[in-house]
């Protein structure tokens, strides 16, 4: 690459006809049989967000495009640039083989020292010898080469930053043949094998891969409790012990089991430790420099001191709009209570849908404002790396999810319905007042069970259908609307072929980006419903599980078909989502016997429930608890891991070739030193053993 | 070495005449002056244990001798033997340079491919250029000749097993240089520097100077609760909430820094990860073998279900004789309280020595007994390092150390105080039946702070006199009696010499072998006088200091005057013991709430204590407890830590030195790949960039 020190004199150059035929990536071409081609697109606006002047706005964008252009250059990356539509201007990457071997060469190399990669890097190391190259792989380096800032040889664009701005974002196109096969395959087997894993893996990166993975795994485990729960609700009275008492065991043996299978993941798809690689997220806001302890270069530094004190400042504002949310919630579980259970007054059949506007004018909208306090709250504390990042602001998202959705359920089985006499009582006195009659009907566990079915049932096949059905629809009226429009999309395309391509990119550009987090957090909050509330209703694994199978489908086809293709990214784990875990089950030990001491058929507590007894129960369920994961957890560090085993023979076969190398060296210096000086005690052995034994023997 | 395959004719064979002057430790050899040494000396038992044949014992004996002579022989140690007394044979090992070196050179780079030497290891590898060798890794490596199997070219010499059942134990002689200057120097400075613990460690090996090391680190700790405790003791009222609170934080900080330390310690001192190269117990019964998974070699197997049955078979015993020595105990307290608080009777102060008679009859046999168990039990269990068979057996006992030292504490506290006056009726009709009277005083908090100050003061006392005033008194029994019975001991010493240190390792032979577990057992105990019990008594902090100043000192003279030399072992922490801390920082997050709920003097709850309220209390402490404890260890995850950077910075250096020698080659890769293809898109830049956004705006 000549490097001229002139910016736009530099897109003039003519280099940019070099190149190589020979891609890495030439099999994809050849699946699509066409010329064109790019790696990722990445897509420029062309119209202001600020009403700025047109002029101006017009003199930005062509220095943004240049830019963009140089620094893809400058990257070693080749970049070509159409416009696309009225809205948008493509510029096209591709990143050739010798560059993508330097990065992958690099890359693999920063693995191996970090412990990320366990295969140890052969000496002759062509990179042809070593791995194949997955999809995800190459596609994931060439992402952070166009990212990665410009000092580390990257081109530096990230989009909305810096003298990025107009840059609206980057785009992957889907590959539509492996989507095919994909939901071909996943749609006519029940079980997901660790090869078609491997495959969705070298595609879409471990990101996504981790998700359908953990999905599997736990579709698997539902099994177990779908049985014990069939069985329960087939043979045994309600609110059965042995029931409870499974449930608890089979979430802590479930959770400590996936922690190894992530981790046996992590090692065989060479991920592990990969945060240990990962890159400052572009948004870090470093205090200032300071030269790394181990290398010596200058890296950015914030204290985690500061961290903390903004964490600080952060927790309370959280614990507030959790506060919000919740008062907001029971208001709406109380309205809905008030209106279906008590209240008997004029215009009830119209006031019945009170609640649920009530519930959908405040709580969505409160949820998003939650979740953009979240998201302010979390870039100010300022997290180096992404992993970080998402994990915290995951963390903080999922308690307004867990409000949503397991406090009115909480609300019912620990409040209504053990005070539901004093509650109806306090609610007639209060309609009195307005000279309302009301019912006060006893409120018995099946209040309780239907308040769970709602949850698990309706509200899984509501939200399978917001996500699959849903965006089918508004995209055909979408193309409805258009159609009335009759607009017309000015692109330059050179030829047909062309023309198609940026059709199918203007299509794709207009998909939403995939959201990992919706997912994980629907399955997780399902989790809660089978190990904290399935004791009220055995049947709920069952349904957990036929939801799970679908969702499993589903997931595919709205990731082919209704979003962008996701970026590739590395993740080692499920990251945020096994704490959210590992809380659940914790929160089980809590939830399974204090239901159980409430509602069971013989106990009848709750009409004269009895606060130590249940807080006795806790304190010794809960202790229990801990003592039972410490020896699950100590039983399984027990078994040998084969991830474990893996990496030590990896260790083990480096150490021999070290060995065999350095063999001759050792001998050499062992026969120097066998030049012998005198024993100092210097006696004829057989002697001493004489005088010291047989001597003995004359006594 | 010649390998004739005789044995006994090897014994006869001139080549122990061989070796060399030019020993590594020639330094020792300097320090003495003297030209008599030896890296250790194996004991043999010349009295038969049974009332076997006189014969046939000599002939064992002699075969035993000449067995353990050939064995040194062919694992490249030289012996030489010598009649120590009347009931001891010495047999002399010394270890020669070349001999040492291989040893050394293996272990360390078996060490550094396990991820327990950090250092890398230089290409030019002369053991002189690398790292000096301490004595402590000297005396190791020696040890490890002498007791590992022939396979792996040891000596296989494990006392008392096998063929070696009448080698009664190896000895390492006291290097009384050393042991004067380390005395000198502790004995006059306040801190314990981190070059005096080097130093140790050099001397005696990490595990001893793990124990220092903690030891040291909790005495500085120690400063802050006692500044706090004074400071509540003569400002504020008794049963501080303040101090309740400040002592459990500090109790979860303390552990936390000290996990970190102990951490950092074990990269400094090279022993991270050391229990990856450990090797097998003499003792250890394998199953089967199988071939390993990483290196294909056979190797013993036990099988972790088996262990965890045989675990579940031995975890109802303990639990048995645990509840046997707290019943024991507790007839012990009981008979206490009565003789001291109720009984009036006649007899009174003859009978007032009753419970101490009943403790020292019952409670030290049930011990004994109880250790006896724990140690068959431990063995069954059949683990298969040692590291993991002390961990096991050090938990085990210390269940009943825990025991005998806070049983008393939780009934005064929790029972025999509160519910005071309900006992004392009953003791009175319980009398009354046998006509004796019966006085009923009220028995107030001081009580417990009598109790508390007891073992804290008395018993410190008591046990320093144990541990450094008796041995000095028994020894001078027993050479009283030895003068008396006027027995010559006779050896076969050749000259003066050599009969000044027969006498020297005759006299080091009678000691008693060092033993760890009682010293960590008196500082965690002392560790949960202070977390548990200290709102008691606010000058705990103070009074452990105090003791911890002297018992630094006290237990280095132990070490060097009172014990055999103990052979230097590896530790990369203090084991089961950092356990035993957290386990006791929980249980002061239950203890010290509820005895400031209990005897806080404007709760004065003890008269009427509300169990729900105390129940409630704990429950939320306990919570909080947790909550702190997680948020205490993410904080210090996010300090980085100068053991991490130090690996970190010698990975980072290996690394670099890869990359210099691989950088050639990857080089001619990317020149021979520079061959130019054409570049599919194949425009001039220029004018695609105009038509892009120039006639964008034209538009």
């Amino acid at each position: 690459m000549s490097k001229n020190s002139d910016a736009v004199s530099q897109v003039n150059s003519t280099n940019l006809a070099q190149g190589t035929d020979k891609l890495l990536f030439h099999q994809i071409r050849q699946k699509g049989n066409k010329d064109i081609f790019a790696d990722y697109i990445i897509l420029l606006r062309t119209i202001p967000t600020k009403s700025t002047d047109k002029e101006e706005h017009k003199k930005k964008l062509e220095e943004t495009c240049r830019k963009v252009i140089y620094s893809l250059e400058q990257a070693g990356l080749q970049a070509e640039v159409r416009r696309g539509s009225d809205k948008l201007i493509f510029i096209f990457v591709l990143c050739d083989l010798h560059r993508l071997k330097r990065e992958v060469e690099t890359s693999r190399i920063n693995d191996w020292f970090a412990g990320v990669r366990v295969k140890d890097i052969q000496d002759d190391n062509e990179v042809e010898n070593d791995e194949p190259l997955p999809d995800s792989e190459r596609l994931r380096l060439v992402y952070e080469i166009i990212t990665k800032p410009v000092q580390e040889k990257g081109a530096g664009i990230n989009p909305g930053l810096g003298d990025f701005e107009l840059v609206e974002s980057i785009l992957l196109l889907q590959d539509d043949e492996y989507n095919e096969e994909w939901i071909k395959t996943w749609s006519t087997k029940w079980i997901i094998e660790k090869e078609d894993l491997l495959r969705l893996r070298n595609h879409f990166g471990e990101k996504i891969a981790y998700y359908f993975a953990f999905l599997q795994y736990y579709c698997v485990w539902l099994i177990v409790p779908s049985i014990v729960g069939l069985f329960t609700w087939l043979t045994l009275s309600e609110y059965s012990i042995f029931y409870g008492v499974s449930i608890a065991l089979w979430s802590i043996v479930f959770v400590e089991f996936w922690r190894r299978k992530e981790y046996e993941l992590s090692v065989w798809w060479g991920v592990r430790n990969y945060s240990r690689v990962e890159r400052c997220r572009p948004t870090f806001q470093e205090e200032y420099y300071i030269p790394d302890p181990i290398t010596g270069e200058n890296k950015p530094y914030f204290s985690p001191w500061r961290r903390w004190l903004r964490r600080a400042v952060a927790a309370p504002i959280i614990i507030m709009f959790s506060l919000t949310l919740s008062v907001t919630l029971l208001f709406y579980i109380l309205l809905n209570v008030i209106m279906s259970d008590y209240y008997d007054g004029p215009f009830r059949e119209e006031l019945m849908y009170l609640p649920t506007v009530a519930y959908c004018a405040l709580v969505p909208a409160l949820n998003m404002f939650y979740t953009k306090i979240a998201r302010r709250l979390n870039e100010y504390e300022n997290y180096e790396t992404e992993s970080y990042y998402e994990f915290n602001l995951s963390q903080k998202i999922f308690i307004s999810n867990f409000l949503i959705g397991n406090l009115s359920i909480f609300f019912i089985g620990w409040i209504y319905i053990p005070f539901n006499y004093e509650i109806g009582q306090y609610f007639g006195s209060f309609f009195e007042i307005f000279g309302l009659s009301v019912t006060i009907e006893p409120v018995g566990p099946e209040r309780l069970m239907n308040e769970l079915k709602y949850f698990v049932l309706t509200g899984q096949i509501m939200s399978l259908f917001m996500e699959i059905a849903l965006p089918y629809l508004l995209r055909a009226g979408a193309v409805g609307v258009k159609k009335i429009q009759r607009t017309t999309t000015k692109d330059d395309a050179r030829n047909e072929d062309e023309s198609a391509f940026l059709k199918r990119i203007r299509k794709e550009a207009k998909l939403p980006v995939y959201d990992i987090f919706e997912d994980y957090a629907e399955i997780i909050t399902q989790f809660g419903y089978v190990s904290l509330f399935s004791v009220i209703w055995p049947l709920t694994p069952i349904a957990a599980l036929i939801n799970n199978l679908v969702e499993l489908r589903s997931d595919a086809i709205k990731l082919c078909v209704h979003t962008r293709r996701p970026i590739p990214h590395r993740a080692d784990s499920i990251g945020p989502w096994l704490e959210n875990l590992e809380l659940l089950t914790w929160l089980s030990a809590i939830t399974n016997p204090s239901l159980l001491y409430l509602y069971h058929p013989t106990s009848k507590a709750f009409s004269s429930a009895s606060l130590i007894v249940m807080m006795a129960l806790i304190f010794c369920t809960e202790h229990i608890f801990s003592i039972v994961r410490y020896i699950v957890r100590q039983m399984m560090s027990a078994i040998p891991s084969s991830a474990d085993d893996y990496i030590k023979s990896q260790e083990y076969n480096a150490k021999k070739r070290l060995l065999e190398k350095r063999a001759p060296a050792i001998k050499r210096q062992i026969s120097n030193q066998e030049k012998g000086g005198t024993w100092t005690w210097g006696n004829d052995l057989e002697e001493s053993l004489r005088s010291a034994i047989h001597d003995y023997k004359t006594e």
